[in-house]
């Protein structure tokens, strides 16, 4: 599936996922939108505030079309095909006994993001992560509180061959590579 | 190992990672961190820019102490015994023909700090996040870019038996529970 990598020890599952834009735009139950969304809130996060909400709309549902259109138009030319689209939001303060900042609100989120496409990924789908959104507006049109933040959005559906996407999203329907591990790790500093 | 869910369709990596403190002081070879870091490379990022670097010192290697030294104390008093510290730095830009933001880096720093916690658990190692951290200080003494930011400190090493810790940790070794995925779930909108 994909020869980002050589090195048989990377688990399959992290090896093989990646992230299409043609779907078959078939319902999902909400029983497997539950559960991946469950696997999502099972990572860690700082002082286990679990900072993240899923904003969800399946398609065709009352939502489904304002969700769509929060998207640039780039990402509605394929996302419509999807089963289901998320936005992630975090909330950027730790509520305890008072009121603080939380530094790792939006990393924690995005670990949440990635456990969230593996069990998609286990079970038959893609998910597929977007900022290709008016932020702004998807902040207004969603109701989302000013103290939090909409990290991106997600499709997720059954994948499908290429040859139901335009011309133009075919040829980027491809597994894109990634940066050899050596040019991602330092040792000491980072200069 | 955990109660956190009785699901049984979530995948049982996802399910059964936790984040203990108890370490067994043991060395990891190179290879082992190599593979932990390409597996977190290969999560998705957006423009596939790939945001990250993982600052890394090994136990008892000349930036070790240093590492040490920049969590807080709480912190210090458990990490000594990892095999391995890093520290998540991700790019607040993205760098094409022109400079802009990047609206997800940390959230996509955090999907590929799931997919390192993911792939080390696999290995038999465990990673345990940390934002109980001198960040200022960290960001000056490991050299980064004031347009970088640095997300988290991971400890990784060898699990070992709870009784190795220190009294005031031993009753903090248990495995964190969760919401329900009911209240990290909405549809439509967040009100």
């Amino acid at each position: 599936m994909t020869e980002r990598t050589a090195n048989p020890r990377i688990l399959p599952l992290i090896r093989d996922r990646w992230s299409p834009r043609s779907f078959d735009a078939s319902a999902m139950p909400t029983e497997d939108l539950e559960t991946i969304l469950e696997a999502a809130g099972l990572a860690p996060s700082a002082y286990n505030v679990q900072p993240w909400t899923f904003l969800y709309a399946h398609r065709g549902d009352e939502n489904w079309n304002r969700f769509l259109s929060l998207l640039v138009e780039f990402n509605q030319g394929w996302a419509k095909d999807a089963s289901v689209l998320l936005y992630v939001v975090s909330d950027g303060k730790m509520r305890g006994d008072k009121v603080s900042d939380n530094h790792s609100h939006s990393f924690d989120a995005g670990a949440a993001w990635q456990n969230l496409a593996l069990q998609a990924w286990h079970m038959g789908y893609a998910a597929h992560g977007m900022s290709g959104v008016d932020f702004a507006r998807a902040a207004e049109e969603l109701g989302v509180p000013g103290d939090h933040r909409i990290e991106a959005a997600i499709a997720i559906g059954r994948p499908a061959p290429a040859d139901r996407l335009p011309d133009f999203l075919k040829e980027r329907e491809v597994v894109s590579n990634r940066k050899p591990v050596t040019e991602i790790m330092r040792a000491g500093s980072f200069g």
